[in-house]
């Protein structure tokens, strides 16, 4: 049987939202691993706001995606053919092959991950970047203390769930916000935030001072626009924030009314991308992997089946419509 | 010879800009000091940006003034009559008179200034508050390093002109920002900053790109708005803003529109007071108090006579219109 490789190419760049006009799916062969490389059948698809900052030719801390090339991603997957002594066909690797069914990698550019307890897919969340950015995020910058409250945008997504559940074994409220109903409920009832708010009931100002009584000692920020704006009237004195995601502002900037809190409260506010720890990242995953171990991190999931329906799953995604880490399974 | 003050009292608060109707002066008799006090005869009273803030009722890093009582503000005088021993009349002393020409103090609250190598005046600026907050500010926030860029925002101000000296100490590219030709070229030509941009030339941007080749790593904010939203464009990669003064925003917030720069380029940005650094005063003043002696802290007043003046003095200092640290001269 010959093997066909399928790719999600960047067609264009989108003019506000993106649409599925900015992807195109081809049919290509599959290529030949060279000494010292792996060919590697793609399992699990990892889709990640960052996606829509790749897309964009504006600057940002990683260049644009080239168009006419293959969506960039991580993946996890098998090794089927290997020409380095390090992998052999039947290990499950860690990938940063993108959004494709088969590819081929350097081997020093895998990740070997071990699926006997843990399932594949989680490297691409709770143990993946997502869990090691909420790690980083919150204990180098947000450096909460117990007692303090800890605000968290998109609590009920891959690195917002990772942040407020560690909010909570440091021995903070941990407060959330989130879109809907349903969400609120499982940010709560599963996760077990202290509180969460539906941004999209429509009194998040008010909703925010209610689930915050004490103020806010660390918001951990992964969307911004008016999420941000009104959390920074919450902020206590010399309480700090963690800039991990503007999420609302890849269509659109947004025009921040409320920065002076910064300078009355004496706020710390700091960029953050995961990669800024990459030499350290063992330290997060030992600390990710235990408490998982522990029962101390629930974690959800939201598939989409098909490579084919990647560009949608994002798409999604970027709306807040999934629920979970956002994931697309590829065979 | 019976003395007369003569006070400056909040009127009322304003409305949009301070106007001198905000402020109201009257005569009063002097209070006589009981044991543990002293009378002082005001001689300088430091005009300052964050008195605007005092002025407001909104939330900020202290309460807002009361109305009909005297305007807040730091002044150097001498002790006319004391009821304690640790001061005699003669003696000069920095103290929280306000705008007054005379008051009582309970002897803790004043601090003896040596005034036999340095002007009294220079306790109200270079050696004073304003030189405090430059120090803290640059070396605890901003921490810069040698070959940096430093840009700072009201630079012939009596923070400004400080930040953007101790930088060029610190062996850095000093790039301030000012409002017309006369003011940049006094901060290039006496104060030897490396560059100065005339805010008021209309083409910031550009101007800044060139004042700052190689990006800027620490913008020391005094003036936010506009200039502030100019200068996330331009900042570097792990960059630090110290958010000090946001003077213009006292009359309306601002809109920011680039604040995802602190995203992708990691930026550090905290609001200082320098209140925060009580304890640790005498370090700075040793350091500015021996830059200073080795010529290397030049300095500029701008003097207004008489108290009924300082309503109009601090007006102007809001609107840009003072050159150098604002005084006003009470004798």
């Amino acid at each position: 049987m010959t093997l066909q490789n399928k790719q999600v190419l960047l067609a264009s760049r989108p003019q506000g939202s993106a649409t599925e006009e900015n992807f195109r799916i081809v049919e290509a062969p599959l290529a030949t691993p060279a000494a010292g490389e792996v060919l590697v059948k793609n399992e699990w698809l990892s889709l990640d706001p960052y996606m829509r900052g790749r897309m964009s030719e504006a600057k940002s801390y990683v260049p644009p995606a080239p168009i006419g090339e293959v969506m960039v991603g991580q993946t996890v997957g098998e090794v089927i053919e290997s020409q380095d002594p390090r992998f052999k066909p039947g290990d499950k690797v860690l990938t940063q092959l993108g959004w494709q069914l088969y590819g081929v990698a350097k081997s020093g550019e895998l990740t070997p991950i071990d699926v006997k307890r843990t399932p594949a897919s989680y490297y691409l969340g709770v143990l993946g970047m997502p869990g090691i950015t909420a790690w980083f995020g919150l204990s180098e910058i947000g450096q909460p203390k117990a007692g303090e409250t800890v605000l968290v945008s998109a609590a009920s997504g891959a690195v917002g769930s990772v942040v407020g559940q560690l909010a909570k074994i440091k021995g903070c409220r941990a407060v959330g916000i989130a879109g809907g109903r349903t969400k609120c409920d499982y940010v709560v009832q599963e996760l077990g935030f202290d509180a969460c708010v539906d941004y999209k009931a429509g009194n998040l100002l008010d909703d925010l001072r209610q689930a915050c009584p004490k103020g806010v000692d660390v918001d951990f920020e992964n969307v911004g626009g008016e999420i941000l704006d009104t959390s920074l009237r919450l902020m206590n004195r010399f309480s700090r924030i963690v800039v991990c995601g503007l999420i609302a502002e890849y269509s659109e900037p947004y025009r921040y009314k409320a920065l002076r809190s910064v300078l009355v409260n004496r706020i710390k506010m700091q960029g953050m991308i995961v990669f800024d720890w990459k030499d350290r990242y063992s330290e997060a995953l030992e600390a990710l992997v235990r408490y998982h171990a522990e029962g101390k991190l629930k974690y959800r999931e939201s598939v989409v089946h098909g490579i084919e329906n990647a560009p949608k799953g994002l798409i999604a995604l970027l709306k807040g419509e999934n629920f979970g880490k956002q994931l697309v399974k590829l065979d």
